[in-house]
């Protein structure tokens, strides 16, 4: 059935997860991803540390080299799902200079390296081909390079770290805090042993990276990215949310902004405030979901799973498919257009809403006070709900909601508070998106 | 700025609510465009009926020209906007003929004359661009064509009709009944002074041809796709939905599935029960979503708005940058797969559960005499639900849920069900979809 097509020589880098995936679809699935691709796609061999390590999936042991460089030297599509800067890096490059195309789910790389590899790319009119990395299955990266090429994004609002979503949504549930889902979530596996990658931001931050390059056109180095992580998140903060109309969500949040009278971007990844009523708030579990708002399309969605090992390699395949068609059709690859280059506002310039959170003394002329530092400070108020505990010795917490204000003001006035006499704690500040 | 990129001709036909926005935006951000595409974009005319019409948008008179065909041959890039079979039929197939790519949000065309765009494009090595004529503004032909190539569809839910939604979405939180919220959609703009090819689901039933055919690598013609509208609607059975967990949405329904033995698809329009709790039962206001179930990468859902002129421009803009690139870099178009060419299996032979709602007389034995029936029909009982009315008189309400079922057999049971004389008369039977 395939005899008619051309034969494309495909090597898979990596048998984890992601990778037995791939290749036993790629093997299952080999005559409708020749139709579907206009050759037929040979896996050619799967490079691996150890041949011998066990797999998730039953794999042809003949397939199996720890010869890398002979293996993509004879390849038309090379694979990489390695993970990590080297080897990947340089497998990457051995590729391209030999004018294969490549496929990766690599985040880490594509964040620090990005650059580098779609040069390379260039040079040999090659592409390299990435949907996986940005948002696991979620179908994200042609719909910015290429749906939304003749419109202008405005904002893009990303849940696209599963874990962390799985542990604010089941501390959002159950009350639970923070250590104890994580807890739970690493016996059940959606959480790795050591979890600083994803609760710390550090994951999401590299698909921020990724997703705010394609979306503005502009090199966005991973270092431009403001990063925080959700460990500081408790079950008091998360309720005291729902009390106000929200959920906390860790958002890679990709904004036009302007500043200093010149058109930049902003890219950050925080726990924010999200209305319940805003669709990134019904994303449950560790589901992912991306929020784009483009200037003439308006306000777009796309919801999936954000890992897993089948729902990657679906988004894998789907990238060897598109390589396989380029091939075949000629012509030379897409390159990544980084002709904007917009400046890249640092966290101070940027404005959104705050949510404060205080404790203060129950005793008359504390919100005077706590308003007039505020007023000091340029940030105006919008909201506040004061709220009395205990009965012996009563404290007070007021809950401010601010007006939009930069981080720098909104910092300085926070300082400000935590020193002042009437504020016992700092108890919260949370920024408030998608309003 | 522009100075340095080979310059493309792009001819637009058709100048209303979408051809006036693609015009305007071409025209102003011509530099961005630019920089995406590689090349640079004139506007060389656009070709209308009358040059004199007026247009939603300021347009600068020397581009309007009533000579379509000239217009046509001197292109690198046609965008037909016109609607409609003819003349944009012939427009198109002589632009294909003269080797431009061609851009169309013309949904009836490629419904019913797709194949024969699609190989007129395929000889000359040029391609028909459609992501407009899906979900408006909604990237969904790429996710389905290429990110998704390497995996199998197994169904796509789709709310493809905004104005129906809107009617439905009204009908649902003002408790108002069709007829109503009609004459109010169309007042405010929302629905067509004649509404049928809305509210009857053909616009719909196309969509979903065109989803089908590439979700299923099948040429599915139009008139293989079962359509119904939402004019039978009611308040009480949208009250009646609420009360059961249900809101009532216009579904274009695309599905893999085993029928005699043999791998098939079914493609159908039709109101249907959707459990409020899914993604879909969200989607508001005259917003549109595609939800797609994939084998690997499990549920997606892509969400925004189905219509409106400049949403809809987005997507064709999109289009248009996507034809230069392939322009610029060379090789043969993306032709369409249909190489799997899956039977349709008619209405008929589907399986889906049902809510059957009857107004009975409220007298010993008629649940046995009902339920009877439906057993005698090959249709399972899932769920009965009894509500009493009246009093002097008293009638009951039977809302019985079944398990899965054939259309066939369970349309055989209504007309039983409808002649038994237990039964005074049936309220609504509606499928349930999304479970």
């Amino acid at each position: 059935m395939t005899a008619e097509y051309r034969r494309l020589r495909v090597a898979l880098l990596g048998a984890g997860a992601v990778g037995s995936q791939v290749a036993s679809l790629l093997l299952r699935h080999g005559d409708e991803l020749a139709d579907r691709a206009g050759a037929a796609l040979e896996l050619a061999g799967i490079a691996v540390r150890d041949v011998d390590a066990p797999r998730d999936v039953e794999l042809p042991k003949e397939l199996f080299t720890t010869d890398a460089d002979s293996l993509i030297l004879g390849s038309d599509i090379v694979i990489e799902l390695i993970g990590g800067i080297e080897p990947a890096r340089a497998n990457i490059l051995l590729a391209l200079g030999s004018g294969a195309d490549v496929v990766t789910a690599n985040k880490a790389l594509l964040a620090t390296h990005g650059p580098e590899l779609f040069e390379a790319a260039d040079r040999v009119g090659a592409s390299v081909y990435y949907e996986a990395a940005a948002a696991g299955a979620i179908p994200i990266i042609r719909p910015l390079r290429d749906s939304l090429a003749g419109d202008r994004v405005v904002r893009i609002m990303g849940i696209v770290n599963g874990t962390t979503n799985y542990i604010l949504d089941r501390m959002d549930t159950e009350g639970a805090d923070f250590a104890e889902v994580l807890a739970d979530a690493q016996r059940l596996g959606y959480a790795e042993a050591d979890p600083t990658a994803d609760v710390e931001g550090y994951d999401a931050a590299q698909k921020a990276a990724i997703l705010a390059s394609l979306a503005f056109h502009t090199a966005v180095p991973l270092d431009a990215v403001h990063r925080e992580g959700i460990s500081s998140i408790t079950a008091s903060m998360i309720e005291e949310a729902r009390a106000a109309g929200f959920v906390i969500k860790l958002l890679a949040v990709c904004e036009r902004i302007e500043a200093n009278g010149a058109e930049s971007i902003s890219v950050r990844v925080y726990p924010a405030l999200v209305p319940q009523s805003h669709p990134l708030a019904n994303v449950h579990g560790a589901n992912n979901a991306v929020f784009v708002e483009a200037e003439a399309a308006g306000p777009l969605m796309f919801y999936g799973a954000g890992a897993g090992g089948v729902q990657t390699a679906s988004a894998v395949l789907g990238d060897v498919v598109s390589a396989a068609r380029r091939h075949i059709a000629g012509g030379v690859g897409v390159g990544e257009s980084t002709r904007a280059n917009l400046p890249i506002v640092p966290i101070g310039h940027v404005t959104t809403r705050y949510q404060i959170t205080l404790q203060v003394a129950d005793a008359a002329g504390v919100l005077a006070t706590v308003a007039g530092i505020l007023s000091d400070g340029g940030v105006s108020v919008a909201t506040v709900v004061q709220t009395v505990e205990g009965e012996s010795e009563p404290t007070a917490r007021l809950i401010i909601g601010t007006h939009r204000a930069t981080e720098e003001a909104l910092s300085a006035t926070v300082d400000a508070l935590a020193e002042s006499s009437v504020v016992e704690r700092v108890v919260s500040v949370l920024r408030v998106e998608g309003e």
